[in-house]
Order: structure tokens, then sequence, then C-alpha cells
């Protein structure tokens, strides 16, 4: 083994950095036999210096990370502050300075990846970011390595701790999203300001990394159809329930069937209870995963935490050390299929939609004759009725977005529908 | 690009085989651009020369498997003829005339993993075997790489499709084993000769590896406590049902409670129904993996088949021929914790075990006596009579399994104790 330790800079020490640092003290002699190397841990750029920091020298503290990452004896630099500035620049700069870098940060990764992955490549440096998609779970190594030779037509993912707990509270106790994301709030699964995960934004990042690498082509976050949680509703639930099926927070990522476009979108969606991801409870995240070869993978685990991410980073600070010792690089950014991405109205999906009807006869010949019109075709419909209003719960086969939200449209406007009360889509079938 | 093609010699041609080679060939494009460099097809060993194998150029056909992975052109070996001899010195005849080599070899592995390491290490080669454990589901790479960072306390899987599909049919039909067995083997599940499968030998040697790798140290298949199935009755897995519980065929590798040994064992087991593993239906597999900072992880896919394993080999060749390229290695053997495998005995489990008694007064005070006397903790009992006979269905907390197969042990002495109609261990609590 070599004793010159590889030299690892942390930027950021706050709830995943500090795990980082404490687990590369607690258990340095196994990350030493797993790299052939020692790992020391040489600065750790915060913002507040003076907080007490338990196990980590203050001598290591530092507020420039800028110098940090420019010190020219860094071989690996973790980044753990997310968002895109001071974050890309620090990313960047550390390549230009010889190190290599493993980072978390979904958002840069999904707004600018190809920024970063053109840098990596020009120094000859590794970027590892298994941390940024669904923490601890591995994904993104088996989608970049262990997929390698099989062609992946689809992911469906549960990519959102704080929504998948918001929704399987409203599942299991009836409760409205207000209630429920006030008991989330509570309990520490969501943040005071609850936008990024509940109106999709976080999820969608992540559906840009997965899309990317899962068709090598280019998707950024602007590429994500995006719809957070907000608007779903106790009654929603129900009538999901009564379908046999649950409504969670999706990261949906497919290939066309002609292969020659993708799609990447986020958005609240009933699946069958039959469906594996049914059935991931509280704050999990699973993702599933549909290869030519393969088939039906999925991967489920703890999508957040401290421990959980820091996992994932010290995996990949185990390859990208070992690759420097093998003077190699790990995969870099396989984007050669160059696959354009497709607007939503080209998804092909299916809908739930539920609407208030004037109880009359006639009403669902004049509902029908809009679908037919927009080429919908309709799989069951449910009518109920009291007191001179009615209520149709229409399930439609398979169709374009576009033909759909067209039709939703144009049943607006009938005289005898008094509301459209929900639109969800089908998925996982 | 490099244009000069990396040569790859593909051992066997049977349902793995056939299927690499016609993926080699149709998606020859999407691997040349993720390795950086074509593949060939440099030469196809196989037993009967004569049959017709489409897509394959019969003069890449030899017999002569020896010569082949001799001819010193070839970059990588793929062995897909499972066994331990001729594969062995193949393998390492391979290394020694510089091929990487790709294996799906559990049995081999298993037994003697340690030899073809080491072969590989000599030579600076690589030696991957993603599928030699569950099929397309990526689970060595997850624990090699993914969770190097990480320290896995426990691996829980049903890594063996044909007792996966038995167990199922026998809780889903109530069927007894034999009749499960029937319409296993009828649907191709089975084999003529289902012993490998039923007998535990398949998931022992899947344990064996998955210890090895999950622990750092080295377990092999002699190391591997190993029940089957074939005991299994339609009353247990009532009896289960009954408890909230299945029953699973169960590969279970942990690292004991002091750090300082592992246990690695295959058996059935009553798992309760809430348990993820619990919901892996038909002939799937799914492995459960709880480690120190990530926390419980599961990887769930096909666990056999001719598509899904030669995803798994495909997956090896890209990286194999990425490293070569780079002049680089992947993780060799890491076996440097060298914790000794602890026997059966010292496993610390819990039973569920069903006593046909004398129905008189006294027999559970003499039962619960002969508990106590082995130091072994009751949590439950339940009593059944009727007409002289009674039955006793007692579960137990946590006990060293010697203590166990002790009590067992003298329960069956006592003069009110008719027989032990069953004893399963209860696991995933």
């Amino acid at each position: 083994m070599r004793t010159r330790p590889l030299k690892v800079a942390l930027l950021g020490c706050g709830v995943v950095g500090s795990e980082v640092a404490r687990i590369m003290t607690t258990h340095a002699d196994d990350l030493a036999a797993r790299i052939g190397a020692p790992v020391e841990l040489a600065g750790v750029a915060v913002r507040r210096p003076s907080k007490v920091r338990e196990g980590i020298d203050p001598a290591l503290v530092t507020t420039d990370a800028t110098a940090l990452v420019k010190r020219g004896d860094i071989d690996v630099v973790i980044e753990v502050i997310g968002g895109i500035e001071p974050a890309r620049t620090l990313i960047t700069t550390a390549f230009e300075h010889g190190a290599s870098v493993v980072s978390a940060n979904k958002a840069l990764l999904a707004e600018d990846g190809a920024t970063l992955y053109a840098a990596a490549e020009r120094h000859g440096r590794d970027l590892y970011f298994e941390a940024a998609v669904a923490g601890a779970i591995p994904l993104i190594r088996p989608l970049r390595e262990s997929l390698a030779g099989d062609k992946v037509n689809r992911v469906l993912g549960i990519v959102n701790g704080t929504t998948n707990f918001i929704l399987d509270k409203m599942d299991t106790s009836g409760a409205g999203y207000t209630e429920a994301l006030d008991e989330a709030t509570a309990l520490g699964y969501a943040e005071a300001d609850p936008t990024a995960d509940v109106e999709g934004f976080d999820a969608a990042a992540k559906a840009a990394i997965l899309a990317s690498i899962a068709f090598h082509t280019r998707v950024r976050l602007d590429d994500v159809h995006r719809e957070g949680l907000t608007e779903v509703t106790a009654a929603d639930i129900a009538s999901a329930k009564r379908m046999g099926c649950t409504v969670k927070l999706l990261a949906i990522c497919e290939r066309a069937a002609d292969g020659r476009s993708v799609t990447a979108r986020v958005h609240p969606a009933m699946i069958p209870l039959s469906h594996p991801l049914a059935s991931v409870r509280e704050a999990y995240n699973a993702v599933f995963v549909e290869s030519e070869a393969a088939g039906q993978l999925m991967f489920y685990g703890p999508g957040a935490g401290g421990a959980p991410t820091a996992s994932a980073v010290l995996g990949d600070l185990v390859a990208v050390c070992r690759n420097q010792l093998a003077g190699a690089t790990g995969p870099g950014e396989s984007a050669y299929t160059q696959l354009p991405v497709s607007p939503m109205g080209e998804v092909v999906t299916r809908y739930h939609i539920s609407l208030d009807v004037a109880d009359k006869p006639g009403v669902l010949a004049q509902v029908a004759t809009v679908f037919a019109e927009h080429g919908v075709s309709i799989d069951t419909v449910r009518q109920q009725g009291k007191d001179g209003e009615a209520s149709l719960v229409v399930v439609t086969h398979r169709a374009p977005d576009a033909a759909l939200s067209g039709t939703v449209e144009a049943l607006r406007k009938l005289d005898t529908v008094r509301g459209v009360a929900s639109i969800m889509r089908v998925e996982g079938e």
C-alpha cells in the first residue's frame, strides 16, 4: 500500500459534509485498505468558521473555498455546498488545479452538467455524483456502468422523500395536502420553505440527470416537464384507491417508441397497487428501470439524510482515489446519441379525469363525443349522481398528452360540464 | 474513438452466450460509443459445433476453447460455460495470455475465487462477474464500488428464482411442495434435475460470493450453512400466514455483533409480510443490504434468463474494455479484513417450532422448562387441542442457533412430545 496519503478538500460541512468528515476519520483504516492508500482531510471550507465542529481539527477549517481548491496539492474535492454558484466555479477551478471531484449537487448537474464534464475531461480528472440522485441508493453507477451494455427504455422513480412522505400520509390517514405537509414539516421531512420539494423542482433536477445518463444524451432541467403535488386532494387519493391505485410524485424518463427522442417529466400520477413503487412508504425513494435485456429492475433505499448521502459520497471517493492511483479516469459524459427531448404534448400516457356534470340525459354522450373528436379512446366511465348534480370519472386509454389536454380544454367549454374536479395521469401499467 | 477493435472470445454459447453474441452484433454501435472502441467477436468455443447458431459466423466457432484463449490477440474472454473445470483452467490461461475475463460462473467463484483473483492480479488483468449473482440485478458493482465507503453489516436475499417461484406458488395457491415443483418444471422455471436449486447449492454459492465482497474477507461455498426447501410443507406456509409472515428461501450473510466474525447461510425462513422481500413474487430475485451509513437498500429484478444475464455480462464487458483502453484495472479481490466465518451454531436467530403434544395438563410447563434450561426465551406460544392430541406452536426470542437446536433435541426426548412437526427460522425483523 502507498503510504503517502491522498489529500481531500471538503467544501461544505453541513448535514452531509460533517458526516463525510466523521466517517473519513472513524473508518480511515477501511478506506485506506479499499483505496490502496490513506486519505487525509486536508481542508474544510465553511461559511461560519466559528461553529464548533466535533471531530474536525479547527486548523483545517477555512472560509476561503477558492484558495483551498487552488492549493495545488489537493487530490479530490468533495463538493456538498449545493446551488449553482459558487459551486460551479469551485468545481471547474478544482479540475484546473488537478483535483477530481465528487459532488452531491443535483441542481448544478441538471442545470449545467456539460460544463462540469467538459472541465473534468479537459484536465483528465473524474466527476462522480452518486449522491446527487436518491441519496444512498446506488443508481448513477448502475446506470452508467452496470447497464452500459444494455438499452434503457424507461426510468420511473420516486426520487423525492418529502413528497413521498406527504402522499403516503394522505394515503394512509386520509389527510388533506396541507395537513400532511404540516406533519412532514413538524417531523423534519419538509423544510420551512418546501417549494423545491412540493413544486417538483428537486425531482425535476434528478429526472434530468437520470434521463441524461440512461439515454446517453443531454437533458437539462429546463427540458423536464414539471408539476408539483400542491393540487393533489384527498378526493384524488380516494379516487385512486377505488381504481386499485395510489398516488405518487413520479419522475419519468422515457425513450419514444420510435427511439428517436426522449421525454422527461415530473408530476403526480396514479399507479396500480401491484406496482413495486406503490409500496414505497414514508420518505423512502425507489427507482424502477426498464431496459431491453435486463427487463425490470428496482433500486430502493433512503433518498436523503446525512449518513446515507455520505455513504454515496464516500463510495465515489474510493472510486475516484483508486482511479487516481491507477492513473486512469472513470466514465465521463456519454451523450453520443444526441437524442432530442420532446415536449410534454408528445408524451403518450393515460388520464384519470373527474368531472362535475349536470345530472340529465345525454351528458355522457356529449362528453364521449368530445373524447372521440380529440382521438382519445375511453377505457372506463363511472357515473355518480345525486340532487341534480353528478360526477363522471373517465379513465382514458393511452394517447398523446396534447390530445388529452385538448380534450379537457373542450370539456370545460361544455354547458353540461360544471367543472373539472381533477385530472391525473395514470402510469406504471 | 479508436478504430482497431477489441477482440472478445466467448466460451459457451447456450442460453446466455447466444444472447451475448446477439446483442454484441445488434448493438455494436452503442457498445463502441460507450467503450471508445469497437468490440469484435473473435471466436466462440462450443461443445457441439454442428448446431446452427443464428447470427454467428460459423467460421468463428471452435471446439478448442484452450487454443482460443491462448491465441494471444484476445482482449477479453467471456466465460459462460459454468462448472469448475475446464472453466478454471481456461480463465487462468486467459489471464496468462493477456486477456481480462468476464464470468457468470457462481460455482467456480464460490469454490475457488481466490485462485482466479490471484491470476488476474498477477497478470494485471480484470476479473468481473456481475452475472454470477442475481442475473441482471446490479449487485456486485454496488457492493464492490458504491458501498466501498460504507460498512455492510447484513445481506439478506432471495437469490434463486426457481425456489422463489415454488414458494410463491405454495403461498398463493396452497399447493404442496411436490405440486409446486411440478408446475415450476412444466413452466421451465425448474430444471429436470432441480437439486442445485431446491437443495440450496445455487443460493449457497451466491451467498459465499456476496459475503466475501460485502465483508472484504474470503467466504467459500463450504463455509455456507445450507438447507434446501424440500421439507417445507403447506402447513408451514399456513402457519407463517397466521403469524403475518411468508416463507422464503433466504441467503443471509451477517457480520457478528462484535464485528470479529461473519456468517453465511441459506435456508427457508419466515419473514414478515411488511418486509420488502416478502412481496418478491414468482421467479424474481431481490437482495436487501443493510449498511452502517446507507441504511437499508434493496435491489430487485430478474435473477436469471438469457437476456437479463447477458445484460450483466455486457455491462462488465464495457467496463473491462474501458479499463484496458485506459491501461488500468478495476477492483480486485478485497479480503483484507480476514474475518473468520463462524459456524451455524453461533448465528443468533429466532425459531418457529411446531410440536405435536399430548393434550393433558402440565405439557406446556414441561416444554417451557426445556426452553429455559437451554437459555432460550419464548416470545409466543399458541396451543390447539382436539381428541386428546394437541399442537403447540412456539416462537422464540433471538438466541444462538446451537441453543435453539439443543432445545429441539431435548424436546424430542420428552414423553409428552409426540413429534416435532416443523422448525423454521424467523428472519427480517
